[in-house]
């Protein structure tokens, strides 16, 4: 079976060839006479059949188990009429099989059916069990979209002329209040992982004026919710030369909206197995938080102390916007400075911010900003904090230089997954999820 | 001032228009009547000049220090021919500046002038100054190549259907070994900072064939050395269903050949500017460790007990390759048995292994090689190993599910920079590097 490799995805023109194909047994059916596989690699499935009279292929079918890796040798053949499945074109085909040789063998029975359309698993099953239950053709396809949205979000952010760098995720002091931040040993000292890139996509701004990074973000935070990881991929963007924290409103806008119609375009299958749906609305409504909350009180007769902190808030002002706006995404603007980092841009009205919260389908997916670019402003805030100046010497000390007024976004990259495919934990959007109680597989 | 900002690179085609810039004073002179001001932005440098009849404009000039921040508005006009430079088309422009609003001031003076072409600074200086250092525009260029980089090789992996992933960086035990892993606490316990993606890019090829990451590597190795960092970038890529190892060099070649080819297209300016030369060689040669180790006896009279871990033996054997192949590539291949880690696929001769190490101009940027994706086999090799498969438990599991024969690489993404910009060290390819002794900035 030397003959070159055809895909799956290819046996549609191949109809009436002899090709070679190689991938997992996705079931196997022993009909007592006809054994019929589906095979699965990484293009799509399509259905084997051997017979008796294919003695040595016969034998060896009769062995096999589900998620064997074989390579088959056989004729394309389009199926009798009655036979032939709704759906994929692959599925109106069937391999004639006359040479099989198994390439590696299952060691165990497996807890699941990984063939099932839909793996109901709890999320204790689901992800200990992650090697096998990635195999499910419903779970892989979320890592087919999420790839989309990384290569999407990286061509948006190219196009508007932002450079990509690559931060530090080792640092020498846990900044921005410290609680949030693991400890590391770093060879005979203390050290702590990053968990923003925000002080060098700043100092980006100062090099570059527009960076952007995807990278891996730490955060320390005790959280057992469906919209909490320890460990994610951030999306982070900063820009200078703004005239106003708008002008960041209007590039998140434009990012999102390009990423999401890649997704519209390219994952069409994807969406409609998981009934997600995408609006690609033209512009995302603003509301202050401040008549967020207003009303909030007025039609749901929701008391709230903020909505930061409050998934439940989020919803329903989600749902409000749906409502009378006909968008899934929403901008929360002007939050209180006490509710902000020491570094966001105070407003006219010099207890807000500059700030908002970009929420999808009732999840904030985006915090961003104006920063301070002054260097006594800066100082005078990070007082006002009751921090102290001292431990910010290096982050201060890029406001010695000229820098603009600037500001950027960071996304969690996995949360927008969770919402378009609806899924019930941002964790099932991640490969590997890491949380307080989770470090394995 | 509130006309719409002009780029500097799009002046050349705004002859005789009135424009408004923003950027950084590069440089300010004071020639008594006239003052000029390089005004530098993210797309280039254009020369301004102030009359003193400009009364407003002038007096703030008078007060500008190199690197405050501006906007100016003035008349783009052609330079008296005599005046203008060789380069760039912005070079023979100039703008006669109307108004000048100062954005912001600097706090400090600089220790250095970063508008020189060339900062002759020893590392210290360079990095304790990283945020200043990166406004020079030779060291700035570095990172523009670096996201070329980088957007090149996600764009070749995709074309070649790998899927993007991203894998976590906190592991619940040291693997492979331990000795050179970040310790973290994590929560109530103890964990660890991945030193690659290995076991998670092999799961990927059991779930998806074909995967490519680009993430933080994190190595606690204390290194002293021009090529050892203690986190680094890693371009990562791992495929499903090969032949044998000469499947995955052949990948990696043309993944290299399409990012040098990249490069060289899209970084011609900078290439130049560093004597940068990019050969674009078809083929890598590949040599077999033991005869490379013949060369080296015999070309220059160089006794050594492997090459791995001696940089004099890599620089030679790549002169060597220069020489007789014209490449700057080179793989060496069948690596011993002893000197890879335990999954490392053994060869015909057992003694042997289907890896390879990827020489670039005299470094080594890449390691790969065939894995064992037998369980049984990959628990004798475990065992082979003096390791204990109980410490594999999670690993092994994947190979309890069938797997392919497969193997993939890791890539060190700033030596590659390095070596195309000749850069003394590793670390001038990174915007905040960390090493043994440095968390800062």
């Amino acid at each position: 079976m030397n003959m070159e490799r055809t895909l799956i995805s290819q046996t549609p023109e191949k109809i009436g060839e002899k090709v070679s194909l190689s991938g997992w047994i996705n079931v196997r059916r022993d009909h007592g006479k006809l054994i019929f596989l589906d095979l699965r690699d990484r293009t799509g499935i399509v259905q084997a059949v051997i017979l008796p009279d294919k003695k040595e292929a016969y034998q060896k079918a009769k062995t096999i188990k589900n998620e064997f890796v074989v390579s088959i040798f056989g004729k394309v053949k389009e199926r009798p009429s009655g036979q032939s499945k709704e759906g994929e074109s692959t599925n109106k085909l069937e391999i004639e099989v006359e040479e099989l040789e198994i390439i590696s063998a299952t060691e165990d029975d497996f807890p699941f059916e990984i063939s099932a359309k839909e793996l109901k698993l709890n999320a204790q099953t689901l992800f200990d069990n992650r090697n096998l239950s990635l195999r499910n053709r419903k779970i892989n396809d979320i890592f087919r979209l999420y790839s989309v949205l990384l290569d999407s979000y990286g061509r948006a952010m190219r196009a508007d002329d932002f450079l990509e760098i690559k931060s530090p995720k080792i640092l020498s002091s846990a900044t921005e209040g410290g609680a949030n931040f693991f400890k590391i040993k770093y060879f005979k000292r203390e050290a702590f992982l990053a968990q923003s890139p925000q002080f060098y996509k700043q100092a980006g701004v100062g090099a570059f004026e527009r960076v952007f990074e995807i990278g891996t973000v730490f955060r320390a935070e005790p959280h057992f919710t469906t919209r909490h990881v320890n460990e994610f991929t951030g999306l982070d963007a900063e820009m200078g030369f703004i005239s106003d924290f708008s002008d960041i409103m209007d590039e998140l806008e434009k990012v999102m909206r390009k990423i999401t119609q890649e997704i519209s375009q390219n994952c069409v299958k994807i969406l409609k197995e998981y009934g997600g749906e995408i609006l690609n609305e033209e512009k995302f409504p603003r509301i202050k938080l401040e008549e967020a909350l207003k009303i909030l009180k007025k039609e749901y007769n929701k008391e709230s102390l903020g909505i930061d902190t409050d998934p439940e808030g989020e919803r329903m002002i989600s749902d409000w916007v749906k409502k009378k706006y006909h968008s899934d995404f929403v901008f929360l603007t002007h939050y209180p400075v006490s509710g902000r980092p020491f570094y966001t841009m105070p407003g006219k009205d010099l207890r807000l911010t500059e700030s908002f919260d970009l929420i999808f389908k009732g999840v904030e997916i985006a915090t961003g900003g104006q920063r301070i670019h002054i260097y006594h402003q800066l100082i005078e805030s990070i007082k006002r904090h009751k921090l102290d100046p001292k431990d910010f010497a290096d982050y201060l000390n890029i406001f010695k230089l000229g820098m603009p007024p600037h500001g950027g976004w960071g996304i969690g990259s996995e949360r927008i997954v969770q919402k378009i495919l609806n899924l019930s934990s941002v964790k099932e959007a991640i490969l590997f999820p890491r949380d307080v109680k989770r470090l394995t597989p």
